[in-house]
């Protein structure tokens, strides 16, 4: 039987500790972490995750102060609150909700964001923190796999781990952070020649492709560790029953109108797995949970070095 | 027969095109790219690799200035160096040249030098630019590496490439390079289990070691392409005659006091490459060739954003 990463519960154990380093950093400075989030446009699923990692920030103590602009804000706009966001002494982090409309100049914003404020570790200067193994704030997404890794005891060094996936926001600074754990990694992408072979290699996958259901059992090896941060919404009776089955509990739920999400995984190589994160319920509620870290190692940073 | 490259020949072919675009340079702008260069202390081979680098500047019309500091200056003088040269106007690069003495923290050296002067491509930030593939000064030995394979068409897209060896100045970035070229890329090192295994899977292996014929035939699959970028000095006739044989010419050169130097890859796995590079006389000269064109790209670069 394989095991399963109860990505809820590791959640609720990090956080606890979180919260608990959170009081103490409130002990010492009597102030405490503080998340800006900035929204533009009213793109319905982003107002859900704001108020997700609102709501999280509020669960540990930490403070947050949301913004939110008209889809048809100038990108100036937006580059100005970022600005006095960056230099506000209250504000130790900056959460920019993507996607951004399309007349917003997407790297530029990101790169507006202050090295010293980017929990979510997307400005270039972290980027190449994180590979020189530098501290850094790093991308959350990745930072919540390894979590899981190593929670679950998953050993890493001189294991083969294959990243499915080169994305900027999980595969490349995944592949980064397994190799600093000594792993031997390859990164498999959309030009990779004979796929599933390449996989089947490894201890260690972990698919980032996007793809629903993409990583079918010829693809894992026999007790592989399995890692899916894919998520796709599924939309259609025929998307539903083609990977979970046509009689799947699944299929009612869409039925009643409720989100069905299926990973990168296909369900059918679950049990060729020693452990996998399942979708959803994986490594999903760990990526909020480092987003709560990195505000308050931001936050410890700032009073160390730019009080 | 195994195909040789040919990097001094190709370093000529790349500096005379080189040539031709500082001409159009000085033509458009009326002055010349600049590089400064800084050496601490007296360590001999340091003279003479920055003596080289100036020479091959002058070679193909790079204007430079070299900056000498005394083993004993502290690091203030070296940043208050770096920092004037950063803010002048005439310098388009700057290089370090390493290693730094014991009391000089390096990091927060070459952290100084200016992103946009960084020609050896070693600040943080030109590597998280990297990463995430966009205009960046790239590590010199990395970029010469990219250009033989791509001059010699070597295929890359679909290929798996294994790079031995991940340090900061070699490794990581090249393997970043070769990813952005499309390749499957493993990264493997001194935790790497069943290394000769996994290496001889690779269609092209590069070794970034800087351990004397530690890739031995084993290591290599008939017909692959191997880059080789280590050099080591070696010191005595045990050393040479374990590699190059006892009755080697290297042999010979050592007694007569010639430096005599061995690359990451044994000899004797040549007949299995279709291509590889020689050590000494290949992805050597390409090294300084990459540093000529990063001062031209700087310089551009710079008449292009901050005249």
């Amino acid at each position: 039987m394989p095991g399963i990463i109860d990505g809820k519960a590791l959640a609720e154990t990090i956080r606890k500790e979180l919260a608990a380093s959170v009081e103490a950093f409130h002990g010492a400075h009597g102030t405490r972490p503080k998340l800006a989030t900035i929204l533009v446009g009213d793109d319905p699923a982003s107002h859900v995750y704001v108020r997700n990692k609102v709501r999280a920030c509020e669960q540990i103590g930490i403070e947050s102060e949301s913004h939110y602009l008209n889809a048809a804000a100038p990108e100036t706009e937006i580059l100005h609150l970022i600005g006095s966001l960056n230099t506000s002494n209250e504000v130790d982090g900056i959460l920019l909700q993507l996607p951004l409309p399309p007349h917003v100049n997407r790297t530029r914003a990101l790169d507006a964001i202050s090295p010293t404020k980017d929990v979510d570790g997307l400005h270039p200067l972290n980027t190449g923190l994180l590979v020189q193994r530098r501290a850094a704030l790093v991308a959350c997404t990745p930072l919540g796999v390894i979590e899981c890794l190593k929670r679950y005891q998953v050993p890493l060094a001189g294991r083969n781990a294959v990243v499915v996936g080169r994305g900027d926001l999980v595969g490349k600074p995944l592949a980064l952070l397994l190799m600093h754990e000594n792993a031997t990694v390859t990164i498999c992408h959309s030009h990779t020649a004979n796929l599933s072979q390449m996989v089947s290699r490894a201890d260690i996958v972990v698919a980032a492709t996007g793809k629903a259901a993409f990583i079918t059992p010829e693809f894992i090896r026999e007790g592989a560790v399995v890692v899916d941060v894919g998520t796709t919404v599924l939309k259609t009776e025929d998307e539903v029953a083609a990977i979970f089955g046509s009689s799947s509990r699944k299929l009612q739920d869409l039925r009643e109108g409720k989100t069905v999400l299926a990973g990168d995984v296909h369900p059918s190589a679950y049990e060729k797995c020693s452990l996998y994160t399942p979708v959803p319920g994986g490594v999903g509620p760990l990526t909020i949970t480092m987003l709560l870290a990195n505000t308050l190692r931001a936050a410890e940073s700032r009073r160390i070095l730019y009080r």
